[in-house]
């Protein structure tokens, strides 16, 4: 979505997705999923880097957190988004905690001093999930992805080892992925539609009003984090500026 | 309850038992201790497996995680019984951590692979505790165990220096430790019952009925962890068989 | 307050601050917050340690929890003061996990067998902040600190790279610092005076009653930790004697 | 040789080489890997675990060191074999540190408590190689396996993945290995053999005889580890058989 | 020397340099250590990195062995150089053990899968050092550097902080450092020079002749590591062309 | 022998000796143990210090060389003595390392800036020991310990449950440990003394002259580690100034 109205995004994999297959592994996985990454960069109009830790064997560790102080840093992020430390996956827990042990270091010189801090701490995001111990996610600012949904859908199937192959067979649906594009797509499109919950469209109305929020099919909402910067409704709307004003 | 029905149940402890104790250390405590273990698993009528690490020093690292990995996998096991991540004592919690981070990866087969994944998540289930914060536990399922109280006593004095010498000790009531095993049965069958909650009650009542319930006089409340399979109801009362249908 | 009453206080700061300043660092830096420590030590007239751990990297190894067991050991502490497991710096985050990972350790003889236990687990307090997530702040016990907040500001002014450089840099309100030490005085109070919420005026009545908690000014609002000791209100006045009886 | 001897022999592996091969990695390499050993093992009629520890990632943590001490300890060993701490290979090297720490500590009970500790220190060994510096590898023992050979060459072969595809590309020479197993075989003895120097038949003469020692054309030379047993003459012989007297 | 002729040199800094200084420290050193390294690099021509790990911390890491295994391939070097593991400084010791833990991983295409492997080992060389034990530095190569000795001392002058303040200071002959630039690459020129040492003159003359290495006054001696390729006298002379044929 | 000339002395036990012993062991037999060398420290007319670090499971960290060089420095020691890094234990093995690696960094600065670093490098120096690879022990200086012998025997039997229970139990001699105090001094005594060797002897020689050399009954030869300072004849002498000058 930002990247369509010609912001400078940036995604970022903590690991290198060595593990997460039924029948490949290490290096030359990674090497797979790097590539599959590298495309759907492509296809979403934005760089996406990865970091080079193994898949699976994620820990909170300074080392892993200063890499992520450095891509934040070396972006000059105003927004940084990560998944709450809750989350069925324990690399996803521990890259939320390790985003969270980002904030705020990402602006203090003497942390990373090889790279310039940022001016100030970035807002922090968390992706929506539906993980209710030991709170609930809140939708804080929900978008409407409407518009760019089915171009969302597209770039999430360049990785296909993830999508086509490694989720379907621990999942326990690898009979359903059809073997055309065009149904793999159609059907990636059905897999990661959320519903609109009623919390979700209350914040769509909040930030745009009734009338379109009753209209939005595609949403994407996200938890501002307490430890970035906690910016007013200006700031928000200054942040993403398709929430119009 | 489960070890009487002729299910088959496997204990493990993930600390060696060699700190826990007034006069008592290292090595020598944790051979004592991994014989009140085997002695309680043979009451119990189950497997009784202790990990080697260090009492009081446990940590959620990479190596613990990939231990209790591989008992799950070995065991083959539909259900994981594991403290919460709060507790009182930091080993209880970091076990509760590491539970929930093997979760979800015993299915992955580039984990571990030197042992068989299993063909399904289990389901993760957490002990009852009575901690309030961040959140509450809830008894998602709660079991009735009166007609195996006994049994479970008489299982749980096999832990003599825990129950009978360390834990009176530190909790300053030792002087109250009667001598004679009858006595120290009845005893501890005080120490370790329980009060059935409302709460408690409630989920009795639903899954027992009115009726049974109330007479329910010991019973084992579990909450289900989101990171392990959800079972709905029909899933549980397979999972749960004594809890009838 | 305990120490003007004449009780003896001790306080320890997890990190050597090395790293918290934007123009200076490492050891020397570290050497000159020891110093202001030591000063604000003598102004509150309290012990004042520093543990020597780099600022911003503090994670909760089993060493450091160590380091911690033992500082409260040695004091012989009744009670504990540390912030929640939730604040916007990671190294408060993690100094919160220790102390709760130190909380009955303490009372354990085998664990830091180099340092005699103590008798029992001290009551653990959480100071106050304003994070809402996982849950908010509980003001359990409210201290009325109005007489001795003079007192507090001037010994919190010790803390000169901290007060009036480093942290009106890292916040954006450099320009705001007065040069005279009086008028830093008077605009550290400003500061770092709290509101007093509904809350904590409810809790300041229930310790002190409706007519004295009208008339605080500044108050010391505390949680208490479930991992230590757990108080009645009748030990929580032995406690804190200035709450009156 | 001991195998054919009747002896119970095991080899351990002490990183499951999951990353050792141009094409294939992880999981799936360490699976076929372990078949690859079982195999071996197979073949040379002897025990052969393989230890689930990243290939290439080798460092001597206590956490592999306590693996490699309950190996012994199982398999009750009179004599270890390992590379010396100077190899090319760093997980050779940190093998040999690793077997070196275990040395003495299999004898004593306090350290790894679950696995009963040995009567005694056993022999500890290294294995030949050519490195020079800090100083060479000396052959205490040598051992005429003229007769074993084909047998050891073709237990070897069943590393199909290593001696067949990664050694060869890693070394540039992936061009001369044949392709059936009759000329492989015959390629990899001529690979696996190493040249009599002098000091070996100086060995071989004062284990074997004058006589002998000159008709060896395959020998296994060993040095003695400092840190293990040190068996005089006598000791050697009742420990290799093969010798005669 | 190198540079001088035309070839592509880089020099990295395992450690960012934040400790070694009697009254500077932290990012505010690193910042003016990496700020000198960058000048030093522009006097000889060359690059200069600086990998971000505290001074005066190294430890032979996993983590770290990959930041250099990452920019030996990077650089795609021929020759790489690097202090014995046997120096006063244990930053240097664990700089020769970690770069004997990269070489042969620089060409294994599982490690570190996002950088691409090297087409072979390099070789891997050791700089002059004057230690005995377990035994001394032998001059493999040496390199006549008289002509560009002036050169490398102007280089190294811009290293101000280590070799006209640090150095000095902790080396007890601070008062010996003059004060203007000349007097200071005069004297600095004196203490960096070592003795030719009849070792290395036996070495300079099998590398340039008897008449040549009579009148050498400034050498660079090296030894070559067993871990890296191991090159022939030919292939020395392709590698270092100053050598002549 | 220098505690009896008046100097100050100071003993350091790296780890808490947690582990060797057959039938006790953890903080109970810590607690033991530093009881033993408190006696110890006592009879020899020293300090004698145990860092609290598990026995068998010591590890080179940065924690534990911190340590020592705070260690090091509190004791503002000439002289630092300490078991070669080859041994037969590994704790002996790493305390070697360890020490080597806190030698020079106890005069920076910026490390451990909580405690004043030295003014100057100390002298290391290794314990005898008889490994002979990768090179043997050098008895640089040996001092005559004849008169102080039996004062140092007495001192070494406050070890108890070292000399008299462990050592002869793993060694495989518990038979011959005499029952009565007189009879252990007298074992303890043949136990512990060391032959003069030819090489020690021409070392006694050379710092006591021929005469007094060829009366030495019990010498205590050391190696100069050159990590330290290294000192000239003179500053041994003043160093040792029981050689005599």
């Amino acid at each position: 979505m930002f990247a369509s109205m010609g912001y400078a995004v940036k995604f970022v994999s903590v690991t290198n997705g060595d593990a997460g297959h039924q029948t490949e592994g290490g290096g030359a996985l990674a090497k797979r999923r790097m590539a599959e990454a590298k495309e759907a960069g492509k296809r979403f109009g934005v760089e996406y880097d990865v970091l080079d830790n193994h898949d699976g064997e994620l820990t909170p560790t300074l080392e892993v957190r200063l890499q992520i102080i450095r891509k934040i840093r070396e972006w000059n992020a105003d927004v940084v988004i990560a998944p709450r430390p809750n989350d069925y996956h324990p690399d996803h827990r521990y890259t939320g905690v390790l985003v969270q042990d980002a904030a705020y270091m990402v602006a203090v010189p003497n942390v990373a001093p090889d790279t310039p801090p940022l001016k100030k701490n970035p807002v922090f995001l968390y992706f929506q999930d539906n993980f209710q111990r030991p709170n609930p996610f809140r939708p804080d600012v929900v978008i409407d992805i409407t518009s760019v949904w089915d171009k969302k859908v597209y770039a999430m199937a360049a990785h296909q080892s993830q999508f086509f192959e490694w989720l379907p067979w621990i999942g326990g649906y690898a009979a359903q992925v059809p073997t055309t594009s065009v149904d793999r797509l159609a059907w990636l499109s059905k897999r990661l539609a959320e519903p609109i919950t009623d919390e979700i469209l209350k914040s769509l109305e909040k930030w745009y009003g009734k009338e379109r929020a009753a209209n939005v099919k595609y949403a994407e909402p996200f938890e501002i984090c307490e430890y970035g910067a906690r910016p007013g409704t200006d700031e928000i709307k200054r942040l993403f500026p398709m929430l119009g004003k």
